[in-house]
């Protein structure tokens, strides 16, 4: 359900029974793609605002926690990413960040909905300014057939910035995908995928541990942050890897500007609430308690 | 301002551009105190919620990372609080989590509005479960005033449970507010105050610290936490002591259940995002990133 007037957009679920609402100046622009309705409104104090299908996607002012944390806990954790894949990402903050990395060269962004990216080019320009990067590939096509397409461990790092797992993202969640992604990472690669809300989607949040596990990953982690925009305000990401847990450490650190992260708050990110850590505890290498 | 409709609950707010709802299933309560709109509704999906003047103050579900973040931080930190002093607090939620600690012989609540915490005890029994323990100590009084009554180095630790810094509680966030806290508490006292979201009043964060080293306190940090009904689902908590900051760091381990709360949380509290460390690097005893 969403519910719109001339003063706010909401974005507004019935499930959770949760509604969050930002001021609205106009909208800019809304188009039905091949996939999804994209409007672009702009806000009064959060900057410009992206929707797919009434969802809130990303704004100005908040995106950089999303896009930074997706991003530099695996890269900073892999010990020298060359090859990253990201699967959807369209506004291509995320391929922004991965550009940072100097080890990195080649970083290809699978993205069903042109729409999505050419939009974005238009109206969150410092998301997309990696765009011409010389180590990017935008493609536009199924990441699910990609990614089965793809050889043998032949990428270091897989960033699933997805959207939630109905509709076009929902085969992103699961033991067939994974598996997929397994065969196409290096035997140090890693894995992570954007995982909801640790207070409205524990359940969703245990599967995709218990998915990541059967596909053949013997490592799997959740780390949180705050992202004002989304169910709840509060987010999480699962990484996963062939290797121990030791992995998701933070091995180096940024030689370029970040807003969010830092080493702290890599290491902090995976310090997980009581009640999380007990409902992952059979699925996850959660540091136990006691230790 | 204040949206109300007969589905959902609504706080917006102009200045922040934010709205944020909860779906009711209906009114249970509502009256005006001598102080404030006081306003009891079951939800859809987050139990009871109680509003004072339209704006979120708790709910029976998400109350419990506020309640121990804003308690188990500062008491786990001391090394044996005996004493704690609570301003505010009215749903007793922070009384009840500062009494599950065994050290703690004298808890002293000093809440202006009586009506409050009678609501509560009808609303919230969960909440009130431990008033009536018999180190607890229920006052209804001005808590500014009760400071400035109070002996000298008379407790351990200073918990500021407070609405926003406007109306009754902007008394609680000013440098002469926190010298009378300075004076009451012991030499290795601790101090904690919520200091709303870093998202959203970065500048008023800044002023706590300042307001506080004003005041004598030569350690200030600020940790931080998801609270999903607070505005940005982003909020935080700033302590202040005589002594070096090392002694927030957590000193011993819950012997009791927690949900939010433990120990890797408490550490992981205080790693702040980089924005937030560089505004303040000039009050805080931040670790400065390079470390």
């Amino acid at each position: 359900m969403s519910l719109h007037n001339d003063n706010w957009f909401t974005e507004a679920n019935e499930q959770t029974g949760i509604a969050f609402s930002l001021r609205l100046t106009k909208k800019l622009h809304e188009e039905q793609s091949p996939y999804q309705l994209i409007t672009i409104y702009d806000t009064k104090e959060f900057g410009k605002l992206m929707a797919l299908d009434g969802l809130y996607m990303v704004t100005d002012r908040d995106n950089f926690i999303y896009h930074e944390m997706m991003s530099h806990t695996a890269l900073f954790a892999h010990p020298n990413p060359r090859t990253v894949v990201i699967i959807g990402g369209g506004d291509c903050g995320t391929l922004r960040e991965v550009l940072k990395h100097p080890t990195v060269e080649h970083a290809i962004q699978i993205e069903i909905d042109e729409r999505v990216t050419r939009v974005s080019e238009q109206y969150f320009p410092v998301l997309c300014e990696s765009n011409h990067d010389p180590r990017a590939q935008l493609l536009f096509e199924d990441g699910i057939k990609w990614m089965a397409a793809a050889a043998d461990q032949s990428c270091d790092v897989i960033i699933i910035d997805s959207t939630d797992p109905i509709g076009p993202a929902e085969g992103l969640f699961n033991e067939k995908f994974y598996r997929e992604c397994r065969r196409v990472l290096a035997t140090d690669g890693i894995l992570i995928q954007q995982s909801e809300s640790p207070l409205l989607h524990l359940p969703l949040l245990k599967s995709i541990h218990t998915a990541m596990r059967k596909a053949g990953f013997t490592a799997t982690r959740t780390l949180h942050f705050p992202q004002c925009i989304y169910p709840s305000g509060w987010w999480s990401a699962t990484l996963a890897s062939h290797e121990d847990v030791t992995q998701f450490r933070v091995n180096s650190t940024p030689s370029f500007d970040t807003r969010y992260y830092n080493a702290q708050i890599h290491t902090a990110s995976f310090a997980l609430p009581t009640f999380v850590t007990e409902t992952l505890r059979d699925c996850e290498n959660t540091p136990q308690l006691s230790e």
